[in-house]
């Protein structure tokens, strides 16, 4: 067999901003799939910011990846040869397959997906993990209530653009906070929220007091930072805060910055939740059938952002941390 | 009628540690009650950490106390003269009666005690504001299930004691922190605790380690800063931090210091929830019923650390900031 997979390793751990050369791209020949295994031709992988967290060493929600191991990524393929009775080749396939072209696996973990229901990329968002994280986080941790005031920050994001349309379904007045005009006029005009705050131009506080004059309901934060602090002392009394992640601080070289607003929470009886989406992994097919739904009847729009070729990887993942992206970031691999 | 009454009025906002100077001492005499209203001579005024935060300008849970208005403060005396037809001469109530010798009141948020059933000093400790948010703020917030570990800072003063012995009449494992070594053997040795770290003298990170191996299901948390950074890494997955108050931030003079290891919550699925205890009135009277019962069981123990002299006022109210009292601070203002 003369198939040659490519592959990114960890070569070092980043120090702020990953780098290139904190990559090793590597060539090695595909072997065949031995007893219970598949192999997996990768054709999108997903690119989260939650992958600046696994680059680290250290104690998270799950362990780091090693120094001179395949980068962690969810990936989603197509199987091409199969030891494996639950699997054929044809089956679509995604799970943590990781930034490659060919994967061998046991199957471990892995979901199949039907690409007659919905385009191969938005099994990777809208109905993946990150819809996963929006759809469990807002609705068990955020619980929000019919009138009340939902925020969201990285509104134009895969996850935030999720949460604020279900907060809509849910018939709350929706915010979202995004960096830019491009980004405002998309969660606004074709997701349906009732504001956005524009980060980059405008005074995050005020705006908040203009657009929730009843105070903030449920704030689901991806960014922490200083827009952390500015919702904090707007909150509502009873507020709960869906601590998602805090996209602005992944790249620090120094310290986290903590909110210095956190005694808001005091003042305002509210509560700050972290949540993890792997814990609700029991849960996922109720949510994405009930997505699947909102989708079919044009109440839940999916907008993946694609970038091509797998040895643009190291700069595509970036485009996370400079707010390049408007919509689910995919590293397309090969061709379906 | 001769009678005179002194008081200390607001002066000045105070920026960082309250001087004798922020306050004006003001000799004026005491009128008679008018139809409705009652005198009550002061006995013992409450000095609690909250007091800062009135000083202050601004939002709060309650607004703050205005330059020229007489300080505010839980107090508790015995009514001497009454054209209300609720109390009568010799009751003894508490409330929000300032910090002066005298208060002319209408009666509203008064509370009835009994001195034949508890000293008058521990209806304004643990049979209290401080008992009660003890109480609501373990069992309602973080509710402790047996056999957990609980840990409290500020562990020998008016709160934390009660946090911690309630605790483990619940079944817990409970480690204190409190400062110094005086401290640290009252709340082992008087108190039950099952530990104390004496955050003066050890790491209090790696103390925790030591004292909780399975991690940290409760925090009650009543000083914020350095401690609850420590904390936040050693949660147990589903902690419950119960945010009390900050006191190592009350008298900054800069911005307040946010929980950098915050993202902790995320990792390990925890919350932080802010509580106030004047939203569990309704339910004082059951809870102290509760209180008094552990008390006369002895489960309970009470310690007031009292200082004479409504003069020394200013200078008193500091060993809250100074870490000097062990036990409820409380000013005596007149023999009973």
């Amino acid at each position: 067999m003369s198939t040659l997979n490519h592959k990114f390793e960890l070569a070092t751990r980043p120090v702020g901003m990953p780098k290139r050369s904190d990559w090793k791209y590597v060539e090695e020949p595909v072997r065949e799939p031995s007893e219970d295994e598949l192999l997996v031709r990768i054709l999108y992988v997903s690119l989260d910011p939650a992958m600046r967290g696994w680059m680290n060493e250290g104690k998270s929600y799950v362990p780091g990846v090693g120094i001179g191991e395949v980068m962690r990524a969810v990936a989603l393929g197509r199987v091409v040869a199969s030891k494996n009775v639950k699997f054929a080749v044809g089956d679509h396939v995604y799970g943590l397959l990781s930034v490659q072209e060919y994967t061998l696996t046991n199957g471990t973990g892995l979901t199949k997906v039907d690409p007659a229901l919905a385009p191969l990329p938005v099994y990777l968002g809208t109905l993946g993990m990150p819809g996963m994280t929006a759809y469990f986080g807002l609705l068990d941790i955020g619980q929000p209530q019919s009138s009340q005031t939902v925020v969201v920050s990285g509104a134009a994001g895969a996850v935030g653009a999720v949460v604020g349309q279900i907060a809509k379904i849910k018939g709350c007045h929706v915010v979202g906070v995004a960096g830019g005009p491009k980004k405002c006029s998309y969660v606004v005009n074709d997701l349906g929220f009732d504001a956005a705050i524009d980060y980059k131009t405008e005074n995050v506080r005020q705006a908040l007091q203009k657009h929730c004059p009843k105070g903030v309901d449920v704030y689901f934060d991806n960014v922490g930072g200083d827009i952390l602090d500015a919702v904090l002392p707007e909150l509502a009394r009873g507020a709960r805060i869906v601590l998602c992640g805090a996209i602005s601080q992944y790249n620090n070289t120094g310290e986290i910055r903590g909110p210095s607003n956190y005694l808001s929470l005091l003042i305002h009886r509210a509560s700050m939740k972290g949540m993890v989406v792997f814990d609700y992994a029991n849960r996922y097919r109720e949510a994405a059938r009930e997505m699947a739904g909102w989708m079919a009847a044009g109440r839940l729009k999916s907008r993946e952002h694609i970038v091509e070729g797998l040895e643009t990887f190291p700069e595509a993942l970036l485009k996370l941390f400079t707010g390049e992206n408007i919509g689910k970031l995919i590293l397309k691999v090969a061709d379906e």
